[in-house]
């Protein structure tokens, strides 16, 4: 008999929310799903890690029956946490979501969700975040299928040393889906500013809002393969190096 | 005569470090420099906004006399939030540091000095990053020159559009410095793990704790520039798309 897949399931959104019950669902008809996630909400915490604190874990049950882990920590915390040191045996891969909302274009450097998967990579293991491309109305039945699709594609090819892949799912019927299309992150950002308000004691304070440019035309783009009701698959790196202005800076010189 | 150069300078240590208080120094000398920073450390925050809770921004004075601004954020959202919200004028510059200890390899991803400057860089504002290599023995001095001469170079070259600088300067004394280097991120990670422990009431935590890696031996990565006594300049970028691997990821199709 061959040994079965061994996939750690993480997310931003915490562990008790839809998104990560789903995927757990779904890698359970892949292999063995062993769950690390916070123990609550961590949006927007980008690639924070946790090193002024201790971490606490604790076993969290769902209707009665063990569902995993939940720590008290960042999502990049628990992958970091589950693979160097709680876990014995070599996992086969880590997917991190489903989210609730996009991660494309800007808000890829922004992403909690994201952010657990590159935790994965840099840990030498085959990582794959997923994105639900809505805030409500959840419907993941078609994520569901698309995220054991590709991750049955990665258990079986792999992937490069650095490479994390990014999938969003547009938050559309199965069948308005038009395919799977390989993009790179856009380039769209935020118009976003902050709010001034008064508190009930007239403090000011200041809280963040702002609607998402739409300045990307090209159809390779992460955010119009959305648009079109494609599922975005973008291959992201964190090696942050701008390698084509390296050869202008050095003539700078800094003399 | 010439119209000042508008700075904005902010850290990840929080207003009170030493680090920024050098920077601003040095900032002073080529023009305004107008401090906001996060009222406590932030450091390892990644690329983390608030977006759940409201922020405050109270006047922060050093030795009675007005320094800047304390935000209750994280650096992304000072900058965010000053760029965005609060200054009326164009910046000229951002600059963020200069941190109490290094930020190289894969560091940078973690750092919250980095992400100050890289909401800059995504604002549209060239912006620098700067570090000094120790977390004890501060001496800001010849950091400062460093910061000074770099910050002038950009303001007459500019930056192209999303690329900004990450510099580190070792923490050694002027006269064994031997020089500046244009180098790439390297590719240098933590052996890290988290250490058990027993609390006082006998329950478990865990405690992240590690070495960095020393596996680079290339000349033009940064980890090496800084162990040879060179200032270590690497452009990085916040558009992670892997694009060597985008034609094999095509190949797959997912069919």
């Amino acid at each position: 008999m061959e040994r079965k897949y061994k996939i750690l399931v993480s997310n931003d959104d915490g562990i008790y929310s839809e998104g990560i019950q789903a995927l757990r669902e779904a890698m359970m008809e892949i292999g063995e799903a062993i769950v690390y996630a916070p123990h609550k909400q961590q949006s927007a915490v980008g690639h924070a890690i946790t090193t002024h604190l201790p971490l606490r874990v604790n076993p969290y049950y769902s209707n009665g029956e063990f569902f995993g882990y939940a720590v008290t920590g960042t999502p990049a915390d628990c992958v970091k946490l589950a693979v160097t040191t709680l876990l014995e045996e070599k996992l086969d891969l880590i997917v991190s979501g489903i989210n609730h909302g996009s991660n494309a274009a800007i808000n890829v450097i922004y992403s909690g969700t994201v952010s657990a998967a590159t935790e994965g990579t840099i840990l030498g293991i085959p990582s794959i975040a997923f994105s639900l491309t809505t805030y409500t109305d959840f419907d993941f039945s078609y994520a569901k299928k698309v995220a054991k699709k590709i991750a049955l594609t990665v258990l079986k090819y792999g992937l490069p040393p650095g490479v994390l892949l990014n999938v969003n799912i547009p938050a559309v019927p199965e069948e308005q889906i038009n395919g799977i299309r390989i993009t790179r992150q856009g380039k769209s950002r935020w118009n976003d500013y902050f709010e001034k308000r008064l508190d009930p004691n007239n403090r000011e304070y200041y809280w963040l809002t702002g609607t998402m440019d739409s300045i990307e035309l090209d159809s390779d783009s992460d955010i119009r393969a959305i648009q079109e009701n494609f599922v975005s698959v973008t291959p992201i790196q964190f090696d942050l190096t701008a390698y084509h202005f390296l050869d202008e800076l050095k003539k700078w010189l800094f003399d």
